[in-house]
């Protein structure tokens, strides 16, 4: 049985990048200082426009008003913490779809307490990597940092509860990635080792499906798109990369250059 | 009626940047979190000193000695402003141009609070693009963040305002630059628009004007050789890059090989 | 009188670089916002795991169970300072193997203060230019900031006290590194001047340090390959660079590439 109906499958994944490039939604990121200039450098390279407004004070205001949101628990300062909260609020208020990254949850306290709490804010759509995922869903303690240590196969049912427990798209990144709404399921089968060996290669995916679900309601369905759309842009990158470097400025490169048509002729989803 | 004279033509910024080179000035950039790396690359890549100094209790120290001084609202953590207040009274006890960068003032509180209150102490340089000039002159809303949604030459009167109102040179940046003192104004035509979609991009320009700054008197003069120099780097730049990632990397090879005959040759100003 | 013994040649360092690769030891950063995106790229290239835990509440216990730490002094704002106390003693408690880098120690009072303290816990490694090891050895005023003015040999005495006197290993970065424990000397005569181009170059191989210090009980002969290891990557990426951003990112495919043979051959140790 293929999963993949009109709404999510490669034509509406093509129809979204089209919508995004044109309207060059604006995303906020407040997301770990280790990824926020690969992260702005993505966003701009897709056609979005990136602002990290992650201050106490201007983070809720601006969050009233942005296209889209990422919250990313990298590194979770103080001021960061506040900034998450006032902006995941405003966002709740007006309506602003948002992303949760859960970075390194389970083992760290500070931002599993933080991320606890922010989901009970019901985010739009949460990404992280298996071990993340089933850390937030209280099984398994999150691995040894940012690696993922489980296969994202073994967070799907993790992943399924999560989504009708808070109304969630789940997107667990993985050599297959695992999206769901709790009910459909789509297997995304681009991508590229590559993107493990750059910093970021996880993070700034959280502020490209904040993109996509700023155009896009069906949030599974901007979630598929903006996952395809990276992982091909990696793809493209990997074939002229000589190591993580030339990867890193390729794919940006590629994501600049990705074209609808070659969106709609590269996914492979199932 | 050119206002081309000798001392802010390509002639007298092809000396500049000779100076630079040899004299290798030391920049402290109190600049946002998502460019300081860009910034520090950028400085390195000109051939100047670049420090992070951005701490309250060792900022002002360091500003009294510095050969100029950044101070960019990005990103303006507690700790950051505390910062910048310090390095900026530093900075004019002691006579070290200082730049400031007012990014997205108007909509965002925290930093239009600041920007209003470091005015004040009546900044060397102001670079910023026409929305932020605007707002910065109580014109306008400030564009959506970091965006310029306006034309410089709709800034110019409020920059030649703000420029007679503190003393200050006024850099507003897009596809024509306009550069003024209150009295002169220069356009620089020279550019890229990729360096738009490179985070940092504008953001560094205000560190290659401080590092100017600190070995030329007449702020004009360095404004206009800086703007010129970044940009011609961006032109050659952009005729071998594939796209925002490799013009990045290749931005910081042409600003390290750029030679003062090439200012010369290149440098479109009016 | 050749020093290079069987623990600390090139053979030895061969075969650390390949224990590194095949353990991906998990490397604790706290260091300075400019560079931490480069050394977690720098990390990842190495093979290692990079996890930027520099957080209060978490730092600590992430450091128990780390393979090495890192705590580099370059913007240590409060929190990362809470954070660094909390790490280096989780690291002392428990074993883990760490590096400190005294990023513009003597002229910059927080740092300086910073660092005397840490130094009483006893790093297995520190690493600076040779500005920064006499200013923390109490003489010289530190240079004009991350500037190194000062040769290495300069510095040899005084980072000989500072071996002896805390049981760490000293490393002394420039043209020829200076590598120490206080009784054995060993001269890297590898690298390229590029490195000092890019910022981050001297930064991120404090991490690469605490990469193989994981790995190796004998911190001299770890830093040894780790240094010889970086500078062997820089060397190769300099002759495919043209200028400092293609050397930046061919940095990183270097040190991908680096075989264990290549380190061998190419090794320059004395």
């Amino acid at each position: 049985m293929s999963i993949r109906t009109p709404e999510i499958g490669a034509d509406a994944a093509a129809q979204l990048l089209e919508t995004v490039r044109q309207s060059a939604p604006l995303v906020q990121a407040i997301t770990n200082s280790v990824v926020m200039g690969f992260t702005a450098n993505v966003l701009l390279a897709l056609g979005a426009a990136p602002a990290m407004v992650d201050l106490p004070g201007e983070a809720g205001g601006f969050a009233a008003h942005a296209g889209g949101l990422l919250v990313n628990l990298g590194t979770p300062h103080a001021e960061q913490r506040e900034a998450a909260r006032e902006a995941v609020a405003a966002a709740a208020d007006s309506g602003t779809p948002w992303v949760l990254d859960p970075v390194a949850v389970g083992a760290l306290p500070v931002r599993t307490a933080l991320a606890a709490e922010l989901l009970e804010r019901r985010p739009a759509i949460v990404r992280g990597n298996a071990s993340e995922i089933l850390a937030l869903a209280g099984q398994g303690a999150g691995g040894r940092g940012v690696d993922a240590t489980d296969d994202p196969e073994s967070a799907l049912d993790a992943a399924q509860e999560l989504a009708r427990g808070y109304g969630s798209v789940l997107a667990v990144s993985g050599a297959v990635d695992v999206l769901t709404d709790g009910e459909r399921v789509v297997r995304g089968h681009n991508g590229h080792p590559l993107l493990t060996r750059v910093t970021g290669g996880g993070c700034a995916l959280g502020a490209v499906i904040a993109a996509f679900a700023a155009v896009e309601a069906d949030m599974l369905a901007a979630t598929v798109a903006a996952v395809t759309a990276y992982n091909l842009a990696a793809e493209d990158a990997a074939t002229r990369a000589t190591g993580p470097g030339s990867f890193a400025v390729g794919f940006l490169d590629a994501l600049a250059a990705l074209t609808p048509d070659a969106l709609q002729a590269g996914a492979r989803l199932a």
